[in-house]
């Protein structure tokens, strides 16, 4: 077949976007890329991140967010997870009978809490997270591939309209990502295990390095060749995201940071007796999962993530 | 000008290369490749490693270390810091008069007290630690541009031999590391904190992914996306060599975690008491590291380090 592929349908006739910043910019340019929206209506707080949206993946911004969603079948919000009640009180009143209201929050209980009781009789909504992002953030950061091979988790309460959730999905599969559904509840652990903790983790030993007085600041970012500095990227991420996600996933992350001390006073116990065994045996197991992770496609087998030219994975 | 440049003189006439994993072979293929060492020698315990060495990177493998040092003007040990003292002690009387010795370990006060006391009057000691590896080892995990723009310390004690200093400074150099010169008890205060307990810590958080039984390890590498699979590639790193390095390092290690912890819980509590201007000043604090870092020139400014297509720095 010679023909070009023709350009899909919009699956949504209006889409809004509250909050644009990484997400929601990458969410726009992705649907602009795929003809998947008939119109990209954005707001935000700051002036200049409106302008900034407008110029670059915006149809339309708007000065509140009430304004924004009018009409609109399908509300994206995008803002961290501690300003989702009030952008749902202001926006509840507003929004089209019908429509759907999913947000992008890396916590779900607790924007479940914020946002439900805002939301009127007919209006679906989806709750979502994307597993995607970079060190960055701001309207200038997002990009239409972010999305490409990542997971997109749902989390609908029971009830939920399967026709609007079905909509939705074609919607993010057609930006790439690939979508599961979970509850709420397990959402909070899971990720509190593979992002939230370590992110906490990766701050705690940039600060640990920040403060030591001993060495200079300079020695550590001059020698940060290995270990630190894939450290120091994770903990560079946006601050009042990563504040929100603390405070509302608060039982899952202290959880989890329980169980990192016990197993860390371990090894740390096994060092102080010199137990070379039980270190050998444990980093040797830890090696297995890196491989189901390259296995997986969630990542790439290639050395130092290809930071180092002329590398070659095995 | 055109023409090509002229390959550059041998800094050594015959180098001896004792362990032949990536370290090792990223050396060869390097001298190689600049014509830097007449004869490249190897010795490795494994007849499998030595028949891959002979084959990729190395002029001639020999079944003993005494072997591949006898008139070698630089012997380089590439073995885990637990195995020099025993190479030393073969290698001490086969050594040539006024030959260099050098290794590449990740600790230097552990590797001078082991392998100081076997080498012969008359021979130049120069201990080294090239900061650069990848999360794969082996023979055929090396190559050419290991080096290129990574650090390379030595930590050569008083009265050594400035001359010797500087031929092997030479050698390095012309593989494309820069080198510094530092005291042992220093590197090994700052190698803690820039890689040893960054290490330990990601094998730690990868350990609590691992036996958290309520989270399967399928959803784990599923949905690792960000964050956890960074920890990932540093936990998959060399077991055998990071045991070594905590049992030798153990009392800077000690050092930092104590304070690691001290700063997690720190954090731990702010997240308990729900303290969130706490966080967000830490969080904002530990973002210049990492632009320093990149200011530095030590990592790429490219959102996951370049994984995601068509990503975009700032």
């Amino acid at each position: 077949m010679s023909a070009a592929p023709s350009p899909a349908a919009p699956v949504y006739d209006r889409v809004a976007l509250i909050g644009l910043g990484l997400i929601a910019g990458s969410m726009a340019h992705a649907m602009r890329a795929h003809g998947l929206a008939g119109e990209i209506v954005g707001h935000a707080r700051s002036a200049e991140t409106r302008a900034v949206a407008q110029e670059l993946f915006c149809d339309r911004v708007t000065e509140t967010a009430a304004e924004a969603v009018r009409g609109a079948d399908l509300v994206v919000l995008c803002v961290p997870v501690g300003a989702m009640a009030g952008v749902a009180a202001e926006i509840g009143p507003h929004l089209a009978p019908g429509a759907t209201v999913s947000d992008v929050g890396s916590v779900k209980q607790a924007v479940i809490a914020a946002v439900g009781p805002h939301l009127p009789q007919g209006v679906h909504f989806i709750p979502g997270h994307p597993l995607a992002g970079t060190e960055y953030s701001g309207p200038r950061a997002g990009f239409a591939t972010l999305f490409e091979n990542r997971w997109w988790l749902l989390t609908p309460e029971d009830g939920t309209d399967p026709a609007a959730v079905a909509r939705l999905r074609r919607l993010l599969e057609a930006m790439g990502a690939n979508v599961d559904e979970m509850e709420a509840k397990r959402h909070d652990l899971v990720l509190a295990v593979v992002s939230h903790a370590p992110h906490l983790i990766a701050y705690t030993m940039v600060g640990v390095a920040d403060h030591l007085r001993r060495v200079t600041q300079e020695e550590v970012i001059k020698y940060s060749a290995s270990g630190f500095r894939d450290f120091t990227r994770i903990a560079a991420s946006d601050a009042t995201m990563w504040r929100d996600v603390f405070l509302t996933n608060k039982e899952a992350v202290l959880d989890i940071l329980g169980r990192f001390t016990e197993e860390l006073f371990m090894l740390q116990r096994a060092i102080r007796m010199e137990d070379g065994e039980q270190l050998h045996a444990y980093f040797t197991r830890t090696r297995q999962i890196r491989r189901g992770i390259i296995e997986a496609g969630q990542d790439t087998s290639v050395p130092n993530f290809g930071r180092t030219t002329g590398a070659k994975g095995e």
